[in-house]
């Protein structure tokens, strides 16, 4: 099958750009340095790969569903819901599955409890500057102590610095890391464990080898990630179909946003200007300058501002090589 | 089952809601006066029940999978596709099947060609003032004859005026649509033929029976459309569960911007202020004179900006009627 066999809007991972992403982050953080979150691409057959490839067996969800479904992928080797969950009766039958390693996030006397019940391995979530999950520094210890005292292994800390990894001063981040760094190393004290878990894509570079780095986005990348400079690819791509042309100056493509996360603002149509985006339309001025629109069937690419909402919009990814279609990655993972 | 035995995120449909929404527009404008838009439910199951209980048995889509689902479902009476496509293989393919009639907006010569290779009717697209699809509509009366010369019957004239649906002050709708309506008057005069589609919820009591309105966001309702003053009721919501409180003022909820369409902005938790959205969390804040956060565990409703989108990221619509899960409606037409 090539690329212009597809029906579009189609999700289309570049191949090499991808190994190319997974090589560099590999020879950065080896092994066990980085848990590949699979919350940005939530796709099995993509997890695999990435473990093959790099020899991260090590990965992280955001969601009950990634974390069944990858027990039952077989790639349960150590995974961690790094997030909360009061779910007790998913959390238990995931636990009593018996084929994966889980750990859990928790920040509260609750999530504990729940942990507790489900007999899951926990790590104890601190803020440490982003306003979200995780509880305070100074109640770290207590929260281990509690999980303790339920029987459960404390593996460790758990801080993500969300408010620093989309920073694009690179200075900025490293200082904004090194304030988060101490509010988790002084949890850390508290709670005890071998396991300090940390950061994004963003900050991966940041870090030492005393933690490992929870990095999804590398992986396809998207522009808002794109602004930073770091050393990765964009390898992901809408393809997209020219429906319609007007002679007023604007053209309109069949990818928008029931296509791609929007949160980070629209996506991009190189060489041209996205004006707006309606639910299966977006209509692209042409700049001044530019020899004119695209023939109505053009076939065109589109780049997403958000990597992990536009995939999850996505049944499957279409890995590909040039113009040849390698193969098609269900996106599994979705829902929750 | 009841709702707090949903997993969250879950999208919720309060059935006496949905069904008022469904009443009060029949009474409006009854039988063909509605084309209603499968695009903001995607539901075969969600269409059967608005064609049994309103009498509105044709339909408009906005892709070829929802036109697919809907002939394989069996309602497909009359289907318009109310977009472009240049995918003429499945066109082809749809219409071949002959269990629908199937008609296509064209507004180019290409889109004709495509309609004419497949053996589709058609709708003349016409450009009414949004910066979309549409030909200009000195162009309609030349595409109509084109499509006749190729032996396809032209069924007449659609022109959506996008531009005006969601205008909060009903005067600035009522003159926007007068002069919308000009324009494809003309045009269709040009094109003839006996179907005169347009306009949309916001626009639903500006048009008279001489039109049939495509209209789906009505059924479901969201918050943007909710500052319009329209008689429809918010009938869908998405259900989800407190993971996380923090002393700082703040808790955290576990659907966030995979589970809502973020492009009309943030949802809504009704008694708190959303703070900002992240993949699978939204931080709320707790506003002054409120009585604190909810206790971790806490299952709360929030209320989407956007329907279609919102409904296009989930997978079933729990139909319910209060606390009592009376059905599961596969959300089956999303992708494309």
């Amino acid at each position: 099958m090539r690329v212009q066999d597809l029906p579009t809007p189609a999700l289309v991972v570049e191949r090499s750009a991808l190994d190319r992403n997974i090589d560099t982050m590999a020879a950065a953080r080896p092994g066990p340095l980085v848990r590949p979150h699979v919350k940005a691409f939530k796709s099995t057959v993509m997890a695999r790969h990435v473990a093959e490839r790099a020899g991260h067996r090590f990965f992280c969800c955001a969601t009950l569903r990634e974390m069944e479904g990858m027990a039952r992928a077989g790639l349960g080797d150590d995974l961690l819901l790094a997030n909360e969950t009061l779910d007790q009766a998913r959390l238990r039958a995931l636990v009593a599955r018996g084929d994966a390693r889980i750990s859990v996030a928790v920040d509260s006397v609750e999530t504990v409890e729940v942990a507790a019940a489900a007999g899951a391995d926990v790590l104890v979530d601190v803020d440490v500057g982003l306003p979200r999950c995780g509880c305070v520094p100074e109640e770290a210890g207590g929260l281990a102590d509690l999980a303790r005292s339920r029987g459960l292994e404390v593996r460790g800390v758990m801080g993500y610095e969300g408010h620093v990894v989309g920073n694009p001063d690179r200075a900025g981040r490293v200082a904004a890391v090194a304030e988060s760094r101490e509010l988790l190393r002084r949890a850390h004290s508290e709670v005890g464990g071998e396991v300090v878990s940390v950061g994004g894509t963003g900050t991966y570079d940041l870090h030492g080898d005393d933690v490992e780095v929870q990095a999804g986005s590398y992986l396809l990348m998207d522009t808002d990630y794109g602004r930073l400079g770091l050393p990765f690819e964009q390898a992901l791509r809408v393809e997209a179909t020219v429906i319609s042309a007007s002679p007023k100056g604007w053209f309109v493509v069949d990818a928008s946003l029931k296509a791609f996360g929007m949160d980070h603002g629209n996506p991009s149509v190189p060489g041209f200007d996205v004006f707006f985006c309606s639910d299966e339309h977006t209509t692209v001025l042409v700049p001044d300058g530019a020899s004119g629109a695209p023939p109505v069937g053009t076939r065109l690419s589109m780049l997403p501002a958000h990597v992990d909402p536009t995939v999850a919009m996505h049944e499957q990814m279409a890995v590909v090589d040039g113009d040849e279609v390698l193969e098609l990655w269900p996106v599994d993972l979705r829902g929750w």
